[in-house]
């Protein structure tokens, strides 16, 4: 039996899946890194450089911070957290390194602390004799088109390079990330307007000259391939700003004067509707990460910074402010195709059910802390129960690391499980199915990486 | 394998409550249609004639309108409802579908949309020999209690002409919905007041001659034959208003003023516990359906009205509001039978503990968005778990159309497939198990439908 | 097959873990009763004397409070509860019922009615001729450790006394107890704070005298072996309150004057945090029971008092505030070894996730409604997918009752059945597995027991 593959159906669903392109319309690996393409160093050094989850795990485990962020060798950081690993049954991690091992590495052996060095060495072995770098990983993980995760201001000249790189076929493209231009709070704001507006060759001053650098700027990311965009803000707007309200907040974040709670809600609930307008006009995927609450450790965030592991799932984003904010937008003319991640479990069914009273709405994959064997197929089960599975866009990476592909043949096993056991069951029949999973692990997120629109 | 029941002891079950007589004491099916009796005229009629669940599940594939609630023939609209249909893997739909059409219609092709005309054809067939009407479903299926849902000033002609009717033996009862009489913001709310007086006999002015008329139309529901009342407000009572504070705002309300969202709140409480009383005194079971968040798409609604689709479950009701509005009534001298339903699913957990504080108070079943296969088995483990599971009442419809009773065998089969697992992994009696099914199946719904007040 | 126990797998883990010592960390056991060691009578005064839970049930099922908590004969009560478990499908109650029955009394009987007396009878027999006691059943289920629940005010004299006989090795600690210490809105807080005064030999006239106070208890309970320390209040702080604020508070309790919810929040806030540094400084560990709403209904709490089954899971703490207590904690130089419980099953997730952001904290296991078969399966699952399952502090009996220890067993076989599957499917490792369930069922909680901080 595969791993996590059950069943003589779910068998079958998965020899017709594992093998198609992958289509990343959502991760974090850097552009440069892709440009570059500098072969890898160690296991420790791909496992352990940037991975917040595995920094998590180890903290949790009771490792000092030494071997975790600190300035421990590679090695010995990479037998501190088979340490931590070998305990951690049923952890995404487990999971995913297990297969990461077996796919990239070709290493079976059990993950224990007794084991480090065996499979360090082998690893690294093969890291060495096949000079492994970004794009070998990308190009042998069979993957055709990556989203990477990208600032309005941000100059995208990797992106441009990569692409106008021959030897490299891989459609390499940004995403639009309205994080920090949604902030007006942060205490650089206005120098970051300035840098946005350079970019976009426009003063911002107003409400009007800010919209329009916008416009610029996705002009020039449609260019550079761009099909999605996304944002993962600590607020969600609890009410809609007119134009007006809007621009008296930007003026006053200009001034570098206090703008207020409510001010700020304004410009915000404004500036939802005004990107899904401009994302909707150039037929972009607008996604929204909803519910994650930032660094809550002081003591973590002093000592690592951000996306060093203190982010949690918080209280949750109300349903009826997102219903507001959808129908406001809706309002205007329609919704652009719009994905809804949340980073609590509780909430994947009542934003699954919301999803269904709007066109162009779905539910995303299992986010983050989501993203687990049990997460996954939770996910898949409540996007089915609340909605049509077969508009369900598909997996992602998510991902700071050039391994995390076996992520996407993880959500491929659990698909075909799932369908595979209703097949087996009588409960699905089995060609629609064998349609499905394909539609599920490739299809869906092929047409928005293409801008198809049909269903 | 019976489709849902696996194993023996499951197999076992099911065959002994499968052909139990059916008690829908929950639906929305028209009394006017009852009484008519007109034959149907085709499978898309009776699919998609007024069915939000289907409309909800074509609009997010992506359908035009005009095949969902336009003026499409119904076999365009029942072709395009199977490309939705073929892809809904998993879905309540394409389960009650396929356990209709082998039920009803005897057609057991996959629900593809290459079977769509084949599949409207057999059944249209059966539909046109057999004269297919309300009537000949309603027997068809064994049911032998019907509750609808009626509002108290509704005359209840309909009804009685049923029940004077000596060719059709099913008792067709109106039950008392209050969300009209609740809802004391309606533009209309003072014509309703007059037309409830009038129904009434009373005319009313004051909190005094309001409850004079609900009175009167509670003891014309009960000489109906009604056993069942229920609510579904999107407010549910932060406080318990004094008689004065209701007696006022209705006046306000009566003159077509203003009413504050406190007055409206103290007056909605005060009427949950008047009603509990007026149903406690009359032995009535009381319902309520917590969490509904209503026509979230404007869009949606102007272009298709109520009960289109546009309805989502909201942010929840509190455990603490809920617990001091039942704890009000209790002090009041006791509850009602009353049943709780939620339409999200995490609040399951926390109103199955919530019934247990109380005498006569349960969960109910999974109501709507939760009405699915997996919800439907996380409902009763939740009742098992947080309750004692011999006294959840039993499965209704909740339905406009006279194909689900199929629900009810769906609900069977999952009943059998739980209880039989248990059998068969030692955690429960074989015995027990045979009598426990069929009180969850028939005998506990059967004792609400008759009045009976033991356990 | 062993029930809850599926697979080889599983059984040879079961095989393993099933007869390792019991580490019980909390429980509500008298140690008044270990002391006097009373022999003894019925098995309906053991299981029905004290326990809520059962009244639940009974009361749900429509039992007389006569047969429940009122003066009928035990044997008359028992017949009850019977007929009551008998229709409990999948509540705790059955399995626990079930386990003790055959663990305790070799009785393998049917839960039903007709078999009442047959199982009372032979339950009985075995009580009078093994002359059962608390010691003698303590003894049998092989515990080790038991930590009892204890208020600051109380006297330890009981537990001196049952460490200074010799002719009973098991280690009996109190546990810190802090709801009534932190209540300062209760009628009789300052009586309270003259008890705890006189119990600590200082007179609480202010916030210094009163920490002086908690401190003296500390070093006493941990003389008296304490390890365990918790908090239960209905409030959780939604602020840090100064000491100069939290003085303030205290002198308007022991003035008997009015204390506003903001100064009772800053008080308890300044609290949390203060206890916390006091836990870590004695290496003590911390436990949190989140989200109890109590006595919720009037009428019962009039007829039957306290802990009487009118508790019930309320609306829960808010992650966002969990979080900014811990943080202000961890900032004043790190947490005590830190366990979260919640009581909706919904708050797991989150709550893993949040524990993962700190070190030293880590969910607990299931709590109260939570702990079911489900429900402890969910518990393990989410602390598996959201951090470090190797660290998860293992079982408690939470209980009244000496019969309570089969709720270890219960675990344990449950523990067993889901790392057992895993090892199945080749999802975790077979030796791994061996050790953590270890961990999972003994060593986590003897490490605590013993003081231990390594992981």
């Amino acid at each position: 039996m595969i791993r996590f593959v059950n069943g003589l159906e779910s068998v079958r669903l998965y020899a017709r899946v594992k093998d198609l392109p992958i289509v990343d319309f959502h991760c974090h690996l850097s552009p440069r890194e892709i440009r570059e393409d500098a072969p890898f160093t160690s296991l420790g050094q791909l496992w352990l450089g940037g991975d917040h989850y595995k920094w998590r795990l180890m903290r949790q485990y009771g490792i000092e911070e030494k071997y975790i962020t600190g300035d421990a060798p590679w090695r010995e950081k990479l037998r501190a957290f088979l340490q931590a690993l070998e305990g951690a049954a049923g952890n995404p991690l487990y999971h995913w390194c297990t297969l990461e091992l077996e796919r990239y590495f070709g290493v079976e052996l059990p993950l224990t602390a007794a084991n480090a060095d065996a499979i360090c060495d082998a690893a690294d072995a093969v890291i060495r004799k096949q000079q492994l770098s970004p794009r070998k990983l990308i190009e042998r993980s069979g993957v055709e088109f990556i989203a990477t995760t990208d600032d309005p201001a941000d100059p995208l000249d990797e992106h441009l390079a990569i692409a106008a790189d021959p030897t490299f076929s891989v459609r390499v493209t940004p995403s639009f990330r309205t994080d920090r231009l949604l902030t007006l709070t942060a205490a650089d704001y206005a120098q970051y307007l300035a840098r946005l507006g350079s970019a976009a060759g426009v003063e911002i001053r107003d409400l009007a000259t800010f919209r329009a650098a916008v416009e610029k700027r996705l002009d020039d990311f449609c260019a550079a391939g761009c099909r999605m965009t996304d944002v993962g803000v600590a607020l969600f707007p609890d009410r809609i700003g007119t134009d007006e309200q809007a621009d008296e907040a930007l003026k006053l974040a200009l001034r570098g004067e206090l703008v207020s709670h409510e001010a700020q809600m304004a410009f915000l609930g404004n500036c939802f509707v005004f990107l899904a307008q401009a994302y909707r006009k150039r037929n972009l995927v607008m996604q929204w990460h909803l519910g994650a609450l930032r660094n809550v450790s002081n003591t973590l965030f002093r000592a690592c910074g951000l996306d060093a592991g203190g982010d949690v799932a918080g209280d949750g984003v109300p349903v009826s402010q997102v219903a507001a904010v959808l129908n406001a937008i809706d309002s205007t003319g329609g919704l652009p195709k719009t994905i809804l991640y949340a980073l609590r479990q509780d909430m994947a069914q009542p934003l699954g059910i919301l999803a269904g009273a709007f066109r162009n709405v779905t539910l995303g994959a299992a986010w983050w802390f989501c993203d687990t064997r049990y997460g996954i197929t939770e996910q898949l089960k409540t996007a089915a129960e609340t909605g049509c599975l077969a508009v369900f866009p598909g997996m992602l990476t998510d991902s700071r690391s050039f391994l995390s592909y076996a992520r996407h043949d993880y959500y491929r096993r659990l698909v075909s499980d799932l369908l595979g056991g209703w097949v087996a069951a009588g409960e699905y029949d089995a060609n629609a199915a064998k349609r499905l999973a394909a539609k599920l692990c490739y299809g869906n997120a092929k047409q928005m990486a293409e801008g198809e629109t049909e269903a």
